[in-house]
């Protein structure tokens, strides 16, 4: 390992400081990262042999350390602890952040800052007698937030609204924290008033008495129990039968039920845009943060790891050594950096715009461009939440994977990484439907180019669909293909041709006669073929704009990366880049070959890349990953440690019996005498005897 | 559900007498999934629930229930029904298999008749006192066999080898039946004669005493405890000290040690390729079975589950409805029923290979030709053991993601199918290391073919490379694409220019002076890919020899799914066709339309093709793949059972504490006063408050 690390080409702490965000926030996860390893209620060699039910009851303790730390520093500073804390510990992330984010979020949308105050002054915000959860999803119903079959029907003689689950298939479920924490929930129900719906609107309704957790009148909950991973998230399922609300619980920002029950609908459909838009871009963050983790293991253990010999050395080679094993992870490697600048970007592309929202008013002349520019970050965040999520989990599997059989056990922690991180593909919104809502976007903006409209930057190259499409890439040299802006027109050559394709069948079944919505259905596939080279294009874009900032001495080793980034999801896609001759078959088979040829050069970095991550021991939890590399002494540790030898558990009473039963023939032959039969071929039997 | 079933257009029971091998054998399966479903020993309803432990002691109870039938029905029927068990639950099919496949397969292919006799005598085929494993992986070492440390010295004073675990990496590792099942255990270990080493050869070494359980002296074992999946088998490490065997105790088939230290080598290397090609082809078949099950789930659900309206009703619209979901599920049923022919015709040729090898004696004229299809199949059939369980790990994931928030239920099944199917694409020999091999075997191929040597026909098609390499896609109409013939002809065309370039490459490597392995290293990323396609391209060939036979009722639908699956792999490998030019961009436009078209069509039959797998709801043990489509309602049963309501289990211990504490605040002011401190900015904090 201290030969890996010697071949450093940079400062690994730089570039620490670069993907941080600075040396101040380097230091400050550096602390946190040490105050949870000291934290007794995170430890983590135990993790993998406790049961469900253990963990849970572990991961509700671990509110009280967390609270103090909310209550005792800055928004921000928190913020990053939880960052560094999903990491460890995502079960209790989720567990944790279903109140703070869920909750409480649902609160600051939907309730009127009258309504807000109340709920914070009753506790809500310091966990004052007061937990909440989230109940949007029904047993029938995931995504589809319309069509939510839950009421709340108004009572105008009581003055209140009649929560009511009427089906089955309107169960509450996968409700975080109903099971066992929550003693309040939003909830989600269609509004009706007098016979009329008035659709899905926010409702507080109490769960649980906060004195007893005795379940209130006409609330049913129970477990959803075990699932594939998070397992220290207690999620449940909720039936309301008649559960009666005052009027007040519904929030009303938006919409309003008066008194005599006169709803006044908002004149403008809210901007939901910003909220989604902020999990989305946590979601890519979150890709790069725990591919990290992955590759720290994979790439550290390759690292030592030894298997078979070369033809002329006695010593057997390390698996990082072998070409294959480079191809294996170096471009996943390189891709993680992509996802980390790209997310990086988006965060302060987010915050910006943010900031320009909050400060306009109807009527600002720029307006307009801030909610393009909203609009098509919202649909660009859709696929790059579905893509990074995807390629997070696929890295932790080819991860897993490259720890040969170690990967399968459950202390080097990569099979439960994947356990806990395939969630993510699901929730937030499905990949697959976010893929189809960014290809919809894209066709879009594709007809409002074709009619003039200048795009926003994101998508700015439908508005050069004339020099794009059939464009060829023009280059002197082979060598010239590994500059980043020919690559980067080959993803808008690419781009512009699919989107455009998209675009042509859907008007296609357009001019057939389908409605608009049914068009799209019938285009689905290649919208999201067109979503997915969009968002790969962007990605790199991303990348080679975050490296082309840094310092010189980062630049080096991240123009390789980014580089092998580029040509990597290039061979991954040629099939588009030779459909629209973009590049020729012989400049794919350059690009191939340089693409091996840049794996080799990243793996010469491979370790110092891994330690820029500057992820503690105690955080990557895995014997496979330890930065000393001394992975097997770690490892059969940990194996000992959670396995004690003992007593064998069930030998008296399982496998005694079993071998040294009488042969079943003995008993047969003993049942038949009893019987008083003869076997019908005794003679046969006795002379086989 | 009753409408899908009505859509069928052809005869279910024969597409699952065809698939399972005639009407005799889905009637024997269908009463072994009933025997199974009745036996105590087999409840699979709380099977998500119950811990590591409770999962290994009832793993063990089931050993009685086979053993009944093992000795009383014939073995052609017996291996009937592990493939049955295997389906259902894969940890205790491989617990039993490590004794009856591994164990007494390590004698049966090292023992010699006398030592076979004695090992069976002593109760190794009738499980009396004696169980077996298999002891062959180490901590540091893996695949590499020669590499592994253990030693076993012979001691000619006492005519005994002592067999010695030298270092913390020769530990063995991931001993299946280890931890607690095993008395004796096949033991690979270096042999040391007279200070001499002659390679890895196979020990039996006694583990336990039977009466007690007890480890016999020198012998330390562990347990490896929590893995990803296949929790009910009890994988161990196990350390040797010194541990002295009598010299009989060497499985003495090939190499020969006497009483006096002579070794005795065999003059041939030993013929291994049976027993690892019929594992591997069990693998494929195993790929194609459970890929299945995984389908069964998803497809049912998908007809069940209705998700957003279309524009012109008012009554959701079923999943399967939606082309987006047409594309992530047809193509995928297509593959299976790909590897199911597949497997089904390997197991054919094995079978007849087997039969002329083992009646053939040394001179035989055919010997050779037999060898050389044995040595090609054995190289594709690793192919296929690697492509065949990645596409089933992902099938399985997929149909997981297709079932959205439900699919991450332990209860659904799907969770638990990825995390138990996941290592097979490590054991029997790590799926990356078997598609080298593949790819070098294509890579000698083509050498051998440039010598004018003729191939077997599974790589038949390197003996016309003139014909194939350069030769574009020759059709009158667009619609000649759909035609078996040429889809074969593309896939060889592609195979022979992928493997052409392939052994290109490793030739210059030679040129620059690398050694052959060297050089085989370097060209790792292109012998990968030439496997890859000529294992996509043979899957797809053996489909459309299978489907050529079947009847005409059932040619139909087949004819469709095979179709699928010729344009899908197409699709997916659209970079390869267009970069060897078989297919211009216009043709591979057509293709991707069609198959699009071709999702549709095979929708229409897919709950029949699904009812075709003939696997029963206890098999399937999913409330989302039930046959009844009434998939909520079990649902909803399977978590209230599995989860009965009740106490709050933490409550008074842990939540009371946290929601009822007195605010930080107020302690520290408290403190403070305790102190005789002053705050500061007491006269602000007054202002706030």
């Amino acid at each position: 390992m201290d030969q890996e690390r010697a071949k450093a080409a940079f400062d690994i702490r730089e570039l620490t400081y670069l993907l941080d965000g600075g040396k101040k926030v380097t230091e400050l996860k550096e602390r946190m990262m040490l105050e949870l390893e000291r934290d007794p209620l995170f430890k983590m060699h135990d993790i993998h042999d406790i049961s469900k039910d253990e963990l849970r009851e572990r991961t509700m303790q671990k509110f009280s350390s967390l609270l103090h730390h909310l209550q005792n520093e800055p928004v921000d500073q928190f913020r990053k602890r939880m960052e560094v804390v999903s990491m460890l510990d995502p079960g209790f992330w989720t567990r944790f952040g279903v109140h703070y984010g869920l909750f409480i979020g649902a609160l600051q949308s939907n309730a009127t800052p009258g309504q807000l105050g109340y709920w914070f002054e009753k506790g809500a915000l310091s966990l004052n007698g007061l937990v909440g959860c989230f109940a949007m999803t029904e047993l029938g119903h995931g995504s589809n937030v319309p069509g939510l079959e839950t009421t709340a029907t108004f009572d105008e003689a009581s003055d209140q609204f009649i929560i009511h689950t009427p089906t089955l298939t309107a169960t509450k479920w996968w409700i975080g924290g109903a099971a066992h924490s929550a003693t309040h929930s939003t909830v989600f129900a269609q509004l009706m008033v007098n016979g009329k719906c008035y659709g899905t609107k926010c409702f507080v309704v109490q769960l649980r008495d906060p004195k007893t957790y005795a379940c209130m009148p006409g609330v049913n909950i129970g477990d959803i129990g075990k699932k594939m991973g998070r397992d220290g998230i207690d999620n449940g399922w909720i039936q309301f039968t008649n559960v009666r609300i005052p009027r007040g619980n519904m929030l009303m920002k938006h919409t309003k039920v008066s008194r005599s029950g006169a709803v006044k609908e908002p004149k403008l459909q809210q901007l939901t845009y910003g909220a989604l838009l902020q999990g989305r871009v946590a979601m890519v963050v979150d890709s790069g943060n725990v591919s990290k983790k992955a590759l720290a293991i994979a790439i550290r253990y390759a690292a030592v790891r030894r298997q078979f010999s070369s033809s002329d050395s006695t010593i057997e080679t390390k698996l990082l050594d072998y070409p294959i094993h480079q191809r294996r992870l170096m471009p996943l490697l390189a891709q993680t950096f992509a996802m980390l600048f790209t997310g990086s970007e988006m965060t302060t592309m987010y915050n910006e715009m943010m900031q320009r929202l909050e400060n306009a008013k109807p009527g600002d002349s720029d307006l307009d461009e801030v909610m393009e520019t909203l609009k098509e970050t919202h649909s660009t965040s859709a696929g790059l939440k579905a893509f990074c999520t995807w390629n997070c989990l696929e890295t932790i599997e080819q991860c897993r994977q490259a720890c040969g059989g170690h990967g399968y056990s459950a202390y080097t922690g990569l099979a439960g990484m994947y356990q806990d991180f395939a969630v993510q593909c699901t929730w937030e919104g499905d990949n697959t439907i976010l893929t189809l809502q960014a290809g919809r976007y894209l066709i879009s903006s594709y007809r409002e180019a074709m009619k003039g409209k200048k795009l926003s930057p994101g998508v700015g190259y439908l508005n050069r669909l004339d020099q794009l499409i059939g464009k060829k890439c023009q280059v002197k040299e082979l060598e010239d293909l590994l500059r980043p802006e020919i690559i980067i027109e080959g993803w808008q050559v690419v781009c512009a041709n699919v989107v455009k394709n998209a675009a042509k069948e859907f008007e296609a079944h357009l001019a057939r006669g389908k409605k608009p919505d049914d068009a799209y259905e019938e285009c689905s596939q290649s919208r999201l073929y067109a979503a997915k080279l969009h968002t790969f294009g962007y990605l790199y874009h991303r990348f080679v704009d975050g490296v082309a900032k840094v310092s010189d001495d980062l630049k080096l080793v991240l123009d390789s990366v980014s580089l092998l980034y580029g040509l990597y999801t290039i061979e991954e896609n040629a099939g588009a880049f030779l459909q629209y001759e973009y590049f020729s078959p012989k400049q794919i088979e350059f690009i191939r070959e340089k693409t091996n040829a840049l794996c080799k050069v990243v793996r010469e970095q491979a370790i110092p890349l891994v330690d820029s991550f500057n992820l503690s021991d105690f955080m990557i939890n895995s014997p496979l990953g330890r930065a000393d590399g001394n992975v097997y002494e770690h490892y059969f540790d940990q194996v000992k440690r959670s396995n004690p030898q003992g007593e064998h558990p069930y030998f008296q009473r399982i496998i005694k019996p079993l071998i040294e039963r009488k042969s079943e023939a003995d008993d047969e032959e003993e049942d038949d005498e009893a019987a008083g039969l003869e076997s019908e071929d005794e003679d046969e039997d006795e002379e086989e005897e």
